[in-house]
């Protein structure tokens, strides 16, 4: 390659441990690329995958340092999850939703469930899954001795298929708010069903989980129902947003290079072009510019976001409801832009690479199917009129888990 | 359905002819889409529903009414092929394919051929496959005694599995040019290949066509080599390209009922919108207009096109190539309006049914699919840039298999 | 000219009328054109050009026969509207709602009404301005013997400097709704105010009127207060939209046309193309393709807006609220189409035709400033949500003095 | 204000320079402001201001401190300019093409030019103005005793009238090649014509500038004819490019900054939004959100630009081409980006203030104006064309005064 464009993505300053890290991302991601395309096609669990991320070592990276994990910044946990996603964006997900778990026991946790929890993480190399969402009031906790009981569904639950360890919310009626706690899918009354069927993202085991008459012991309740959440608690959703901006710019980038190659290697000169090769043509030149152009300043907000989300997060319960509100808005502004870019790169790829790339071999529509599933988490367009508030009114956007 | 958004984009005074067929057509595009999800994921031949096709009696739409077809103008058989199309866009194409070989006997073939070959088509119901393709030179034409002796392959051949006959070009060494000719599959030497295998348009029966010593008598040559061709003769591309706008304007069309069928019974208010209906947010209406507004002008320069096509069509031999270049900018235009509308509609309608609308039981990211395979048959930027050249400096494009 | 780009955004068929209509219009734009670059910089009061407008007959052109007038139909009067558009924005508005206030005449007054001032029109050559703004109570009407006593102030009131007859509405506080009325301009107490500053548009006569105890006789009053608009009535709006749309087209194709012959005749090509000529510049003809693709659609819709309006307007008072909602729709698809394209054709014009055609010499910025300010009308937004509702929800725009 | 928006789009962390630095432009940026619609208005040379911005002492900023300058580094150069452009671009474009002659004196100069000239701007307060234009070979020098002899004419000579000094261009026919050098205006035989007319920028004094057989001593050639040029010299256009880009931010947040003070103190709401306020209603705030995400990602890659521009200059003689290309591609992107947020800011600003903002009393068309005039300097396409051959084939882009 003549270039680097790859690091141009990246930022040139790296630690050793960055160096590491991305070392190690980088090797896990050319063994995902190599069957991703087999898998896209196939679905379901990828357990040997799964295996491969655990044996990299690479979900400790979130862990703080004291807790036996590497303490890696937030900067750097999403450049791997940047470049993992360019190879398997399934896979990237479940990575990044593990850690987004072990973001939350740091945000809501007590001193005593962080230890506890974090230590066993890196002992017992632990995956965590998601099926926190509480706007889903379909889980219910009903307060008993010693806990609550646990009851009902959680849909899409990203990850839990595999997972040790889930990070739930649950609805309790009696105060009308909800519970956050963590619980171990081995628990009796645990339920996880890999029947994710969506056309693109189909290995992020993000099935429906099932409780039925769970018990729920207090000491694992990381925010008890009707606790107002702090500034600090409400981060979570920023590093839940922060990650799906960086799947989608992996994707993106992904898309991006697999059509370079591809132009490069085995497109043909259109006939009226009068040029030889695919790649001197002036319009495919131009279009190359264009799809650039929404990349590159969707990398480089989302690595603004990115170290103002790690500056917050290390201000602990410090943090502001302004700092918050001003990298929500960070955020948003990097999350709009990659998703747009995600979008198009990956349709419009195929304007520069032609007919023949459609060729299920190839697997390049697999770009598209990926990102438009996974930018539909929650829409663009109240994202742009949060936006808009705040730039005309200057008003926060509220703390809610997409905000 | 509360209005005919549907009759919308089709014109409102039809005559009994036209009326019949439609209904055909509709029933026909029902039984379709009945199953469309299920062949989408399975891809291959689509026998029954070939058969369907066949039974329909639609097959003769543009056979003229003097060899016992229905003679219809080229503006209800691109109603039918856009109908068709918003049902199951990859039948719509074998359809569409079908009526192009007929149009290329009409154009190229002398009086008995089409006699001959029309009139066949009508009493045994045939279908006719493309293995038609000046620019590629891999099928050879060697000159015997009363024909050619046909050897080589021909790619992209659409229709032809499970077609009767096909129309062909190959090249002959001799002249340094091709010739056109009709040929029955069923002639000793020919093989088709169902080989297709892109991500889209899956059930186009495009594969491979190979000739091993196929004797080529020389009353079914339609074009002989180093025949320059009549403007007439060039009506064909136009024919062609005008299916494409057709297909990805069913295709378009297709989606957006799909979406908007979803808004109304299945989609949920966004939390934030504070609206009880997701039918009254007033970003999914605002982006319910924007989409629309692609594909309505879409439409009618499609329509006027067709009209166009029509005119220049009865012409025959009196065509002049300043009508067939005027002819070639309106198809233009119509083609590039679309090709975005209809990628632009496939990709968007997921903003407006979100998340939950991706499981694999409703199969909406065919649309996308279909549209992104089938936009690359010919590239947009050098439409543009014909368009550009006329309006800029009067030229006319250039008579080619694509303009 | 080697080919008429002009014509093909106006029907091929014209009748005598049409083209005595046509060619009446075509000279007079011609006249205009000499000095418009001259006038855009000065604004004020157009009142030799208006008087040139007079004489050319074209101001009877919407009225009926019967009354001595041309009896045209929609679609010429809006082909005229277009043409004068091109050559002089402002101008062709004065013109536009001249008939405008006409078609008012026809659509609320009785055949009383209708005879006395349309036949006076054609006798006494009457210009006619716009002083009807529903939404504007500042104007009020106060019942006295035999009519009502205004007093108030008018906005906006296009063509009023220079007209003998205005139609105007003002509010009546008993009823609490709005009255519509025809007075002249020399009514006593009536006074028109030259005060119209915006940067585009300049020289359409939108100022300020003044009412200070003036009797309105009530055989002027066309619409009396408390009356419930017939759908008839509330076609009024729909030639408004209309001709807003066209004047917009107008604005868009006549800034084609210059940038056109600028880059034909002036403009060098740029040193990194490789070419001799602009005009052979790869990216300068995809982009005029691109532009042309903004207005080509636009005036496809337009026209097919104008004769369904046409249509309806014959039906008089027949016309149903669907046939009258159906319209709406058509016009709103037509209007934001036309929007766009006056905005970015006029803008990105230069991208085609460089630095030295800024020169104040061109005043090719008028084009941008005059749509510009004619596009605030009313807001592009919630055209687009009033289309979203028809196709979403089947719902017909409320009749408003904008849908 | 209830938020810093302006701070967003600068560094937070600033040092006392910046501080005093930014402090003097905002003060001299409101003076500018107070005149700036009437000066729009009128065009022609503004003395007086220049006179301000002399006497701000910021004329010294970019000269290095060992001559006397206040030695500040090109990221805050670029600051002081879009600041300045919020409220005057320009008077902004005059004090920024002062400092890119600066630039050339020390990209160009040698040690005894660079003290001479730079020492001298510092202790008499010079002005300079811009007459280089390598592509503009009708100002020719002809070899004499001790120098050249110039004759000519230079155009779009930006600055030129009320400066001290140019740099200057001319065309040595011998070598046919171009010099460069640095005149002082009051030589015999310059004349500084004051006859710039274009649309916008009117106040940027680009007229043109004549030669009559003036005398050019050789200790006033900064680069000799037939010199290939190093890759530090080439920084200058670099330096030009960027502030081009800075330019178009600063009218874009100027823009945006005058639409959203209008929305907030005097739009009304329309009529149909069902709000009370304009600042309420969901369409306002989402376009807020749509061109906020113009300028946004643009700022922050001109302000990465500037870092690796500051970081370039500095290695003086050693930078090689290849920081120098990647530079000039950091640079293309942010101009790419800064062009479009500019217009399109500029254009659509107007969709959020409605029809009253027009009057001519605001002045608000001046920045679209100003934009469209300024981003003709170089076509967009090609530096998408280049962007395009960078990402696609890793081609660096050839150093030229635009690239």
């Amino acid at each position: 390659m003549p270039f680097a464009l790859h690091s141009r993505a990246l930022p040139t300053a790296t630690s050793n441990q960055q160096e590491d890290a991305l070392a190690i991302a980088s090797a896990l991601a050319g063994q995902l690329a190599s069957t991703a395309v087999a898998r896209d096609r196939a679905g379901g669990h990828a357990q040997q995958e799964r295996e491969w991320i655990r044996a990299s070592g690479l979900l400790t990276l979130s862990i703080p340092v004291e807790f036996g994990g590497q303490g890696a910044d937030w900067s750097l946990v999403f450049q791997v999850i940047r470049l993992l996603a360019k190879a398997d964006s399934a896979l990237a997900h479940v990575f990044a939703f593990h850690h987004l778990q072990l973001a939350g026991i740091q945000l809501y946790g007590n001193a005593q469930q962080q230890r506890r929890l974090l230590a066993a993480t890196v002992e017992q190399k632990f995956f965590w899954g998601n099926a926190l969402n509480p706007l889903d009031k379909r889980t219910t906790a009903t307060r008993t001795d010693g806990g609550y009981i646990l009851n009902g569904i959680k849909s899409f639950s990203s990850g839990s298929v595999g997972a040790e360890w889930l990070t739930i919310s649950a609805w309790d009626e009696q105060t009308q708010s909800a519970l956050i706690a963590a619980v171990p899918t081995t628990q009796k009354g645990i339920s996880v069903q890999a029947d994710w069927d969506a056309f693109g993202q189909k290995q992020t085991d993000s099935g429906n989980v099932h409780f039925e008459n769970v018990f729920l012991p207090v000491d694992l309740v990381l925010q008890a129902p009707a606790t107002l959440p702090t500034a600090q608690a409400t981060l979570r959703s920023q590093v839940a947003q922060l990650i799906m901006t960086n799947l989608y710019l992996g994707i993106g980038l992904g898309a991006f290079d697999a059509a370079r190659q591809y132009t490069q290697e085995q497109a043909r000169a259109w006939f009226a072009a009068g040029v030889e090769k695919a790649t001197d043509d002036p319009f495919i030149q131009h279009r190359y510019g264009e799809l650039w152009l929404l990349l590159r300043p969707a990398v480089a907000l989302a690595d603004q976001a990115a170290a103002s989300l790690e500056k917050a997060f290390r201000q602990g319960p410090l943090v502001t409801a302004e700092t918050r509100g001003e990298l929500a808005i960070a955020v948003a502004e990097a999350k709009c832009l990659a998703h747009r870019a995600g979008i198009e790169v990956s349709s419009q790829m195929f304007e520069l690479t032609g007919a023949r790339s459609t060729s299920a071999r190839y697997g390049y529509d697999r770009f598209w199917r990926n990102v438009r599933v996974h930018t539909l988490h929650d829409p663009i367009d109240y994202k742009l009129r949060d936006l808009g508030r705040y730039v005309l009114n200057g008003s926060l956007p509220e703390p809610t888990a997409y905000s």
